[in-house]
C-alpha cells in the first residue's frame, strides 16, 4: 500500500461557490435532486457556523492526526477540510492550534466524521467545525493516509475539489462538475420559495397550492368531522 | 386500510394550558406522578423554545411529509402539531415554509420523533420545535397516513386534544381529562418547592427535612469518619 | 453488602485545582499522558460551563437519587460531586433544588452519568453540569449506594479526592497525587503552545517545525503533483 | 399516585391466538395494515423462540422488578408478560426462576423492553424471551408499578388482553377487538403468497405480476442499456 | 432529477470471485490495504453466511422498495443486491418472496443498510444476507431511485460490478479493476498465514518472529518483573 | 510518559476461579453485591462460549494492537486477556492468528471492549471471545500501551490479577482479595436457588415466599378485580 498527497485539484470557482454557501444546506440539497448530504449526527460546534468552499478530502487512521498536518500546505484559500479515518473513531483530532494553522494558510473550515477539541477557542477565531463529536482525547502521528482521494465522509462521498457547504442544518456536499448548474437550481428554488413563503404568509394551504388534495383522495385519505370513532386512553 | 383526518377534536381550555406550561416539564411531569415524559433524545432546536397547546397528532411515513400539509387547515390557533412515523427515520420533515405556514394558522410550536430543517431560520421566528435530529433530507408527498388518532411519539402515548408542554428540559403530555387536575398539582407543587429552596438555599440539609436520615439507617447505609478502608488507585 | 459514606477524604490545594482549571481539559488531559478524559457523550448543559474541584464520588442505583441527598452535608466549598449508577440510566436525577443546596454548601458542580433535569434554572444560577442527557424523569429515594468510594464514572475511575475539570471540550479526571506534577505541566504545554501558536499565525507548517516530512517519507507517503490518477465520480 | 394489579382482563380466543401465532409477525403486521411492531431492537434470545398469546401488561420502574412478581398469580395458561420500565434500562429484570415461576403457571413468553439473565437456562427450558439486552445487572424490590394498564413497550401501545405474536423477525401486538378479522386477513394473505410464491419460483418477475412496470414508467424511471454515462471510482 | 436502471455492467470473472470468497471478508481487507469494508454494524441474520459475488448497487428511498423490484430481471447468476436508502432506515425491505425471486435469477446474497424480514425462511432457503437490522416493516412501492449507479452501503463505496464478499465477520468490496490483484495477494496472505499459525501453535512468540522487540524498546514500552509500583484497588 | 509491561502478578487459585466459572456470571454478580459486570454491550462472539481466570489487562491504543502481542509471554496458563482502548473503537484487534498463539499459551479467552475477527475459525477453535463487535478492520502496531495495570473496560475496573468470568449473561470481574469470599457466597446462592426453585415449580409464588404481599401493601399497590376503570385504544 502506498500512500499520497495530492497537491494539486480541480477547484470550482468562486463565485459559484459563494451562491451555493449563501442558498444553505436545505437548499442546496433539494436543488441537486436530494442528494450529497452527510449523515445527520454531524453538527456544528457553534450555532451560527457558516462554511463553503472547496474540498481537499483527508483519509486517515483512527487516533491518529498525521495526515492533517500533512495537507495544510496544499491547501489554497477557500478551501476546507474533510477528514474521513478508516473506520469510527471520537478522538480529537483538531484543535486551536491546527485551526490558527488553517485560518493562516486561507483554509475556511473543517468537516470531520470524528471528535474535535479547543471547541471554546475555535468558536472564538469563528472557525467552524462540523463534526461527529467533540473531545479531548488525544492523537498521535504515526500511521499513514492520504490526501485528494475520494473518501466517504459521514455516508457521503466525497471527491476532492467538490464543494462543501455548511450550516445549522448540517453539511452537504455537491460534486465540482456539476455545482454551476446547482447553483443556478438552487437559485431559482430560493425565488420560487420567497412565493410561497408570502402566499402561505397570508394563510393559503401547501395543500391547494401544492395540489395535494387530490392525492389525499387518490390514496384513499377522507376527512372525517368527528372524533367519535377514535377512542383516546384515560 | 383506510386512512383518515379527523376534524374536530376536543381541547383543554386555553388557562389550564396556560398553567401547564408555566409550570414547565418537570414539574408538570412530577405533578402528574412521574409520567408522560417523551424520550430524553426529543430535543429544542434552540435553548429559549418553550411551547404549552393542544395536540393535534400526525401519523405519518418514513421520509414522506403528506400528512404534515393535510393537517394544517383542521388546526386551530394554540394547537401543536405532534408527528410520529411508522418506523424510525431521521429526514428534516419539516422547514421554514411548513413554520410560517404554521404560524400563519396560529400553530405554536412541533414535537417531532424525526428531523427538522432551516433550524436558523425556524429558530428567527421563534417557531419552537423538539425533534429527533436536525437533518436537511428531503422528503417525499405519496403515501397516506392520518391525523388525529392516537400516536405513540418518543415512547409516550398522544391522543389528538391532549396537552403538550415543552422547554429547555424536554416535552411531557397531560391527558386533556386530567389537564385541569394535574394543572392544580403542579401550582401546589410550586408553591411547596418555593418555600424548600428557601430552606435549602439557608443551608438546610434535605436529608432533615424530607426525613431522609431514618432510610439511610434503615437500608443499613452507615457514615464512616475516615477513608482508610477505602484504597485509591495511584 | 454494606453501605458507607465516607466522610473525610484528601484534597488537592485549591492552587493546584486553580491552575488546572485555568489550562483547561484538553490541555490537561495532554499534560498527564492522555489518560483521564471521561467519554465524549459527557456534555455541558450551558456552552460557558466550566468548572475544577475535589471529586466527592456518588456511587447510585438506577432511577433513585437518596445518595446525591445523603452527599451534600460531608461536602466542603470547591467540591464537585461525581455521580456514578451503579447500570446505565439517563433519569434526572438532579435539578434545581439541589443545585440550590450544593450552592449553599459551596459545591461548585455536577458530573453525572445519568440525566439532569431544570437546566434552564441550572443555567440561570450558573450551576455547571456536565451530564449524558437532560431529562425531566423523577427518581424514587429508596436504594442505598455509596458516598466516596472509588467510581467508574463515563468510562474514567475516579477516586474521591481526584481534581475534576470540565469545560467545553468534556470532562478529565486527575489523580490528586499526581495534581501538583500535572499541573506544572499544563502550564509548560501552554507556554509551549503559545510559542507554536504564533509560529503557526505567520504561516509556519506544523509539518516543517514538528519534524514531520521525515515521518512521513520513511512512512512512505508521498507528494504527488497532479491529481490524473484518481479518477472522480460524476 | 395510587397503582393497581388488575386481576381480569378479556382475552382473545385460543384458535385465534393460535392462526396469529402460526402466520408470524411479519404476515400478522402486514394484514393489520402495518402496524403494531414493537421497535426492531427487539430481539429473541434464541433464534428459533416463538410466541402467541395474550398480553399481561407490567409498568415497572426503572431496576425494580417487584411488579414482575406480583403479575403472575393473576395470569392464565397462554398468557404472555409485557413489560415497560417508565425510563430506558437495561437491567436484568428477569431470569431462570422467574421462568420457572412462570412456566408453572402456563405462562408461555416475556416482551421486555429493558434486560434479561440467565439467558442459557431459559434457552434449554425453552421459554422464549425478546428484549432489548442481555444483562445480568440485578434489580431490587422497593418501587410501586401497574399490572394491566395500556403501556407503551419498544415503541408500540399495548393494552391488557391484546394479542401478541413474537418469532424470528422480532414483536407485533394486535389489538383484541380486531384478533379476529386479523387471523383471517392473515390467513388469505399466506394463501395469496402461496400463489405468488409458486410464479416467483418459475422466474417470473414481481415487476410483472405486481404491474409495477407502468409505475416506474409514471415515475420517470427509464431502463438505460450501457452503463457508459456511469463512472467508476478506481 | 431523472432516475435509471443500468442493465448492462461489467463483472469480475469467476474464477476471481471464487478465489475471494474462499479467503474470506477478513483476508480480503488486509490483501487489498486494509479498504473496503463495510461498517460493523452489518451483520450476517445466520452465522455460516457466506457469499461472494458481483454487485449490483440499488440506491432507494426509505421505507419503499420498488427499486428492489426493478433490479431482479438486470441480474445474472453469481450477482449480489446491494442495496443503500438515500436516508437511514430499518424498515423490512426484503423477505422471503423477494428471496424466491433472487433465487430462480441465481442472484446469491443480500446486503442492505436497512431491516430484513423473514430472517427464519431465508435462513431455511439458505439466502445469506447481512443487515443493519430484522425487523418485518413493511415498505411501500411509491418512489423512485436507481440501480447500477455508484453507492455508499454502511460507509463503504460500492460501485456496479465491483465484487462483494461477505461472511460471518461481515462485509467487504473489492474494486473490480482491482479484483486479480487482491485475489493474489489475499491467496498469498493465507500462504503466509499458514506458516505463521505453525509457528504460533509451537508456541513461538509474534513479538519474535514480527520483530516487535525492537519497537517496544524504540517506543519506551519497558518489561517490569514486579507488580510492586501498581496499587490496587480493593 | 512511560509505559511498561509489568511481568509477574498475584493470581486466584484455580479452585476457586473454577467454583466462580460454575456458577456463571448472573450468581457472581449477585454474589458480590451486584457489582462488577461489564456493559451489557460485551457479548460472546458463540452463544456457548464460557470463561473462567485470572485477568492480564491490556490498555492500548485505538487501531493499534501492539500491546497485545507484547502480552502474551507474560501470561500463565488460565490466563483471559482483558483489552481496553484509551478510546473508543470497534477494529477488529485480534484474530484466528492470536487466538492460535494465545492457546499455544494456555491462555483460555479474550474480553476486549472493541472489535474481533476471524470469528468462525475463534468459534471452531472453542476460543471464547467477548467484545464490542465484530469487524475485520486491521490494526497497526506502532503506539505504545501498557499491561497488567488497572484499567476500565466496558465500564469496569478491572486490576490486573482478578478473576474474569464470562457466560451467555455476558462478563462479570471478581476483585482478586474479595474471589474465595465470592465464591463462597455464590454457592450458597446456587444452594438457596435450588430451593426456591423448586418451590416455584410447584405453583408457589415469589409473592408469597419472599414476603413480597406487605411490600406492595406498604407501596399502596391495590389489586383490582376488574378492568373497568381502564379503558382500551381500538
Amino acid at each position: 500500500m502506498s500512500h499520497k498527497i495530492i497537491r494539486t485539484i480541480p477547484r470550482a470557482d468562486a463565485g459559484t461557490v459563494g451562491v451555493l454557501g449563501a442558498c444553505g444546506v436545505a437548499t442546496v440539497h433539494e436543488a441537486q435532486g436530494r442528494t450529497g448530504l452527510l449523515r445527520p449526527y454531524m453538527r456544528p460546534i457553534y450555532p451560527t457556523a457558516r462554511v463553503a468552499g472547496t474540498a481537499v478530502t483527508i483519509s486517515i487512521a483512527p487516533g491518529d492526526n498525521l495526515m492533517i498536518h500533512a495537507s495544510i500546505e496544499i491547501c489554497k484559500p477557500g478551501d476546507v477540510l474533510v477528514v474521513a479515518p478508516t473506520s469510527e473513531c471520537t478522538d480529537g483530532y483538531f484543535g486551536e492550534l491546527l485551526g490558527v494553522s488553517c485560518q493562516a494558510h486561507g483554509i475556511t473550515g473543517l468537516i470531520i466524521d470524528a471528535g474535535v477539541r479547543d471547541t471554546a477557542e475555535l468558536t472564538a477565531m469563528n472557525f467552524p467545525v462540523w463534526s461527529k463529536a467533540v473531545s479531548s482525547q488525544g492523537t498521535v502521528k504515526n500511521v499513514p493516509g492520504d490526501v485528494n482521494i475520494p473518501v466517504v465522509c459521514a455516508g457521503a462521498l466525497v471527491n476532492p475539489g467538490d464543494v462543501i457547504v455548511g450550516d445549522a442544518d448540517g453539511v452537504v456536499v455537491v460534486a465540482r462538475e456539476r455545482a454551476v448548474e446547482v447553483a443556478r437550481a438552487a437559485e431559482q428554488r430560493i425565488a420560487k420559495e420567497e412565493k410561497s413563503r408570502e402566499r402561505l404568509r397570508r394563510g393559503e394551504l401547501g395543500l391547494d397550492f401544492y395540489g395535494l388534495r387530490a392525492k389525499l383522495t387518490e390514496l384513499g385519505v377522507e376527512f372525517v368531522e368527528s372524533a367519535e370513532s377514535v377512542a383516546s386512553v384515560k
